[in-house]
């Protein structure tokens, strides 16, 4: 039997046209160096129109991809509606990635036209020329105009300045009907081994990731809210946080590269957020400046959506107890767009015993299905014990990598589920609970020894700023747990008093026998720790080691 | 280029799995004569397993259909999410409709099996035996054995008592994978002319509809709201608001058939609804109830939902001034599943202000869009003062019906667009300002008067219950407004001291010529005001008519 419902698509298109009609009064405000610069939803409607226009007339058609290498801010909202609802792809360059990685990820996905921000062009500059299939730059921004565009035109490429090549457009544009299941944008990823790989969201995928932002389970946007997204747009979206806030009418407030504490705190003051996104270690960060400046803390912040690591507890309840910001802990990764669970405790649950689930990663989205795996395959039940890989499914959730040639990719899934790489368990509820990622676990004696729990502990204790546990080669006991600790400035610590406080969370075989006090983690380029970089140090003997 | 994401379907097979999953401990209570009874998610995941099995020995496959004839509860929400799980199709039948209308229906959709409930029987049996793909009846809810099943069996069909069914099955059943656009449900609409016409909703409209409800611009659900559907599950899905309860976790406040203005209160205070939806009648009830018993005024009640017909600004009013209760206007009709825009005033818009946008439909949801056309088929400008039909447009709106041999069918669509059959207009946020029914507008001079607006206008006097106001033929102006009042019980009021009334917001030549003071507007099987019924008696010269 057919239905009878029309047969309407999920675009992007249909954000851009809904956001910037119904919602024209909504406004995206973006940080500058003294203050701050506002465009409507209308103006940005506007806008959008020009810079597909623009496009076009550069000769961009069909599914050619178009590069952005942008901070957060008006200019890349701009791009995030035209170009994928003119039907090109928007490629979200990490500005932090490496080099070498940079030039790899511009050629695989055949980039024509690049898209800088003025404050950018430094580190583009030195690349662009191995950036084979790019033909034209575009320098955005109030301040292109005085950018070194000539660094840039030793490429070989056309430069020209985005706001002059969109001033002589026409404000419409004849936005093309697209297929759902197209092409909308992509992502790399950067793993610890190989090449970045490529994630390819569609129009249905990222409508319905977005559309899941504005429910109530997470953050319950209306036309009422403002939104802060602190998650950069060339990571997975920015958690949906641009094309969510279009699709609710909430106002934007973009933070562009002014990401220090500081700064953050003052453009928080200015804008005015309900609503925030951003990785633990800003909001550890800010946490640090707030207990300097608690007149600063920003108190139109009705929700923080916290993920991209595991979002300590002491940071929530002190988030909370001392600047009465509410934290909801998200969980995804690039591949699920990313969000995929968020944090709550369930009804009834009060007092202490709530942040026993804030520290989880909570709940599937309606959509997202969650199991826990064996190494044999088999798949364990949802008790909140079984300890094995975690698996998603899902609309939003990736089926593959474009066009990669890793052997390896074939193993990142599983029947239609994607393996994440990550270690847990389901409990009754499915709340997802991540003890580290499944090659970071420490395997000791038999038993699994979790590295993030270990870190999280170690965070927890007063003179600690961050720490990063890996599993060092043992003879008898096959590995055992290495702390290395980032002292507070000015704080100190001796191992035995580390060992002291984590002997009162953990049995005394998963106490960490060695410990290294070191002047900053290592990160890889998205900013997570970068275990690899410490394990080589330790087995070059780089790593000063106390054993308490 | 292709999209790296899943193929995964939006179904209600998901909407049943995580809601019963994740949200195994939030429940579904049912009101009862003296009381309630309950049933948590977990629970009722397997009874829903239990009567696919239960169906699926009765011999239902494919996409067989399976007719509800029952109110609000537990039982009926078994059904919705079963029969289109298991891949068949969920027929709800509409209890008031006429006799030889609900054969039509059930003949028309080819209805295999029929659950009923208990209290329902003596409704259903006289048009059993006319039901003539019908082979199984089961009788569902608490009394069914109590229930008088020979009248039933009178009709030749088979009589099986629904718990005792499910008794016997597994509580586990292999849901399959269904095509998100297969159907999952059909409802009838009944106009004023020709036979009801069937809308096939297909799990993909199902699953985005009742996905936009939980987001923050419509009612924001969360696992913590308990969310009270007082608009029948046989109209439109409820409003999407029983799956959007399953998706976000909410719990159900079932009335069952306690719909009256005490009883419903009551399970109000014992069932703590946050979120609830019905028609203005309703409230319009609950209102005068509560003026009288003012302390039993349902605190827990966050949001009221109110559609189905025009919201009158005085309702709201008073239901917010004196009771503390918000209403929010939304609109929609069966062909748009219902949701398609809900009310809200922009930001910025304060005070007194504000009700000149509560009294609208509101702005369309993320999805839809909306479209004024006029008489001779161009799209007029959204500028708040061109009138003329609404269009809308959808993934859950339809674009036709099913298997109708109506020849009218195709003058209801117009390219792709729903025609509406309402006559407004559209402000520049796409704020639908609906001021008629096509048919009911009244034309007057060449000039159009709104006869809903009158009639609003109406309501608003202290002494009047109810008015509709229809167009007399007049030689001069072709037609003019007769306004037929209800007055509340015990209160008077004269046709000059109306026309008075009305004078304040109406230009003299909008002002009815004529009134008549009638006991009860007369209303459709679906509980609208019957205007047909008011021009017949007019013209019979059965209505009493007053000139001022």
């Amino acid at each position: 039997m057919k239905s009878t419902m029309q047969e309407v698509d999920l675009t992007i298109g249909s954000i851009l046209q809904h956001g910037t009609v119904v919602h024209h009064d909504s406004e995206v405000v973006t940080a500058t160096a003294d203050g701050t610069r506002s465009q409507s939803y209308g103006g940005l409607g506007a806008r959008a129109a020009q810079l597909a226009n623009a496009l076009r007339a550069l000769g961009i058609s069909g599914d050619d991809r178009v590069g952005t290498f942008q901070w957060n801010n008006a200019e890349h909202l701009e791009a995030y509606l035209a170009i994928p609802s003119m039907g090109a792809v928007l490629h979200t360059l990490n500005i932090r990635l490496f080099p070498e990685q940079l030039v790899y990820v511009a050629n695989h996905a055949e980039d024509k036209v690049i898209i800088v921000d003025d404050s950018l062009v430094p580190l583009l500059a030195p690349q662009l020329a191995q950036m084979t299939t790019v033909n034209h730059v575009l320098v955005a921004g109030p301040d292109a105009a005085a950018a070194d565009l000539d660094s840039l035109r030793a490429s070989g490429k056309q430069v020209l300045i985005y706001d002059d090549l969109l001033a002589e457009q026409p404000t419409s544009f004849d936005w093309p009907e697209v297929d759902e299941r197209s092409a909308a944008a992509m992502c790399y990823t950067s793993g610890t081994t190989g090449n970045p790989k490529g994630v390819v969201y569609s129009h249905r995928s990222a409508w319905l990731h977005s559309q899941a932002a504005c429910t109530g389970n997470v953050a319950g946007l209306t036309f009422a809210d403002r939104v802060l997204p602190i998650v950069p747009m060339f990571h997975a979206n920015s958690w949906g946080l641009a094309y969510a806030a279009l699709m609710s009418g909430a106002s934007l407030c973009m933070p562009d590269r002014w990401l220090q504490a500081e700064p953050l705190t003052r453009f928080m003051n200015a804008s005015l957020p309900t609503v925030s996104g951003a990785v633990p270690t800003i909001w550890n960060d800010v946490l640090l400046y707030l207990d300097q400046h608690p007149e600063l803390a920003p108190k139109s912040l009705r929700l923080i959506l916290c993920g991209g690591s595991a979002v300590p507890v002491s940071l929530q309840k002190a988030l909370l107890d001392r600047h009465g910001l509410l934290v909801k802990q998200a969980w995804g990764m690039t591949e699920t767009s990313p969000l995929a669970s968020v944090s709550g405790e369930p009804l009834g649950v009060e007092g202490e015993e709530i942040w026993a689930y804030r520290g989880l990663q909570g709940r599937p989205l309606v959509g997202v299905q969650a199991r826990i795996v064996a190494d044999d395959g088999s798949v364990l039940p949802a008790d909140g014990v079984s300890v094995g890989e975690l698996e998603v499914r899902g609309p939003w959730v990736t089926a593959t990598y474009y066009n990669s040639d890793d052997p390896e990719v074939a193993e990142k899934f599983d029947n239609g589920w994607l393996r994440t790489g990550d270690v847990g368990s389901l409990d009754r509820y499915h709340h997802i609970s991540l003890s580290d990622r499944a090659k970071d676990v420490i395997k000791s004696g038999g038993e699994w020894i979790s590295s993030v729990d270990l870190e999280n502990a170690l965070m927890g204790h007063p003179s600690v700023k961050e720490a990063a546990v890996i599993g060092i080669p043992d003879e008898k006991w096959q590995e055992r747990p290495l702390a290395a600790v980032v002292l507070k400035e000015g704080a100190s610590a001796t191992p035995e008093e580390l060992r002291n406080h984590l002997a009162e969370s953990f049995a005394k075989w998963q106490l960490p026998d060695a410990f290294s006090f070191i002047p900053a983690v290592p990160r890889t380029s998205v900013g997570k720790f970068d275990k690899k970089v410490i394990r080589k140090q330790y087995n070059s003997g780089e790593l000063l080691v106390d054993q308490p």
